[in-house]
């Protein structure tokens, strides 16, 4: 058994209406920045799996983001492998 | 000039009361996923930014994440380049 931790990045698809993204948006002049446009918010989901290898792991990933996490109708998602992964060789522990 | 596509992503911090990860772990058994463990939601915010250079854009977006995106209280967040930036040098074109 091998332990990973993977990100699901979810964002709106393209030409879906990205109202916090209009906030933002919105929120930019009374702040003072300018240069800013085209901002999309979506959620990032960090999560950790125990599985056999690194592949059997990201399919497990695969099926989360499809059916639990993202909307498949309305939002896209990407799967990042990130750090703080660990391949645990097991040495008689239970 | 030239334009930047960055992603601030926003983790809430260690310790910090998550709804939505324990949401997402309490549903796992009901799609019958086992081994994920240390759920974490948060949000990704995928921006453009028009700049003189890189840097000058990297500090818009550090002054955006601080300021707007994420609450430092409770909140940690990591900032990405990510692909489709382009530079362009205006040749003539308003």
């Amino acid at each position: 058994m091998s332990t990973h931790r993977f990100a699901v990045n979810v964002t709106p698809k393209p030409g879906i209406l990205d109202p916090q993204g209009r906030a933002v948006e919105g929120s930019l002049g009374h702040l003072g920045i300018e240069g800013v446009s085209a901002v999309r918010v979506g959620r990032r989901v960090e999560l950790t799996v125990d599985a056999a290898d690194e592949a059997a792991a990201r399919r497990v990933v695969e099926r989360l983001a499809g059916e639990l996490l993202a909307n498949p109708l309305i939002e896209a998602y990407t799967i990042e492998s990130i750090a703080g992964a660990s391949s645990t060789t097991a040495v008689g522990a239970a």
